[in-house]
């Protein structure tokens, strides 16, 4: 199957990842990589959005699963680090709704319940449309600031 | 926080995945990017192997949920393709057991059961001592007989 | 443990049970001994209600898991049966938030994606006060028009 | 639909079930209701047997889901229990291989990680023949006996 990627995008999207050493929320590698924009439009919500390439794709020619984890995941992850703290997700489940294919997607992460030791969030991916792509929800256990039980683990 | 990527090796692997046009099962950008070993090594089982790098990293420094996830979906969906046919991910439910900081990593993907429609496979994710870092399981549709909504797809 | 159920309450349970044959949706012997009320308040809604009693628990003393995930499936594949036609549920994923010892709970059904094979669903389970007690979404493949093998199932 | 349950089966559950007042780990009302046996072959496996009965079925005349929830919930729970400790579910993920309709069935939970805090345990349902009915996997958090730092928590 024939599926040469746009170069010029992959290559300014690999420079831009190399162009900068942060390793943080918001931006590190992975982010930069993907061209991740991260918001915060109020207490309960992060979005995370992004243009799909087709570097992104899989054997199929739409954006592979694993990215739309990726984001989903990030949509959460960076939601519960700025809010409550930094965690390690403990599982996650997806669903696969609508192939995407090219224009800017938009995730949306918000908490199910917050914790102090284990938080909950969920999230969604659209299109520009509003067309619902994925959803996915998560378990998160607290790490840094506070320990499961409120005692500081690091 | 300092989060220097392995400039040489992340850029090896930009340029290897580059290096080819292919976009099938076993060879494609991403699974070129993230240096993927797809092997069968037998008629139930599919092997996606990696080495961790640095750039697959999320902010804390291991490696990111959405690359394990898209090792993880490679195992199932290869296998899937290699045996059955075709298909898309409806859902897939990951759980993250240990991070992967370095090493080679190795994810094992099986039928759960097989169909002409509805597929169930599961994988688990190792590292080089055989400790269990992340386990997976999906529910596939075949495309091609018949797509999502009842009608042939290609 | 002493654990004594409330005999009265578990006897009209099952009397009530018993009292009637009908077997389908919104009426079969589960749903009578577990006292559910099964509406539809919209065309997008099901909402299921039910009083908790402690023939209902587990060890612990609170809803078992099971019998929360009974009502959440319910107001799923019955939410998916009114609208659109009987499904058997191929994955069903249940996040546990807070336990349930009394009081009348109710889970509101929704559709994520309607399909004419594939339907995904969700729905959260809360207790008097309006607290999230259980959320849980799913996967659906219809029956009638065709089965899970592409052959009609009825 | 006609769906007249064996009543002289269905009265004989609810009595065993009535006729104890213990509410512990292996014996407590729902256990008793649906004739669960519940053993402990070795160290790291629970096994739950039982028979189906039209009772437990749902409206289309199988083993209801949330009776499969039920049953392979109680598989881990009380596997986490009698070798770490007393846990809650976090979450739950279940996906419906089958339907059973008659027979004794059987549900074997293992450990897919023990911890101090979080565990991670699976199951998978068969049926007299082997056939795989369903499986699933799910998140506990440790109560009880030891916090989810090693510190007592009640």
């Amino acid at each position: 199957m024939t599926g040469k990627v746009d170069h010029a995008a992959a290559r300014a999207a690999f420079e831009r990842a190399l162009a900068e050493d942060a390793r943080e929320f918001g931006n590190f590698f992975l982010s930069r990589f993907l061209g991740l924009a991260v918001t915060y439009p109020d207490d309960d919500t992060c979005v995370v959005e992004l243009d799909v390439h087709d570097y992104m794709f899989n054997p199929q020619g739409s954006l592979h699963g694993g990215v739309i984890a990726t984001v989903l995941d990030i949509s959460m992850g960076h939601l519960l680090n700025r809010r409550v703290g930094t965690g390690m997700t403990l599982q996650m489940e997806t669903k696969f709704l609508r192939p995407a294919r090219a224009g800017r997607i938009r995730a949306e992460g918000r908490f199910l319940k917050k914790g102090r030791s284990i938080n909950y969030l969920e999230t969604r991916l659209t299109d520009a449309g509003g067309a619902l792509l994925a959803v996915a929800n998560s378990t998160w256990q607290l790490l840094g600031a506070a320990g499961p039980d409120g005692a500081p683990r690091s």
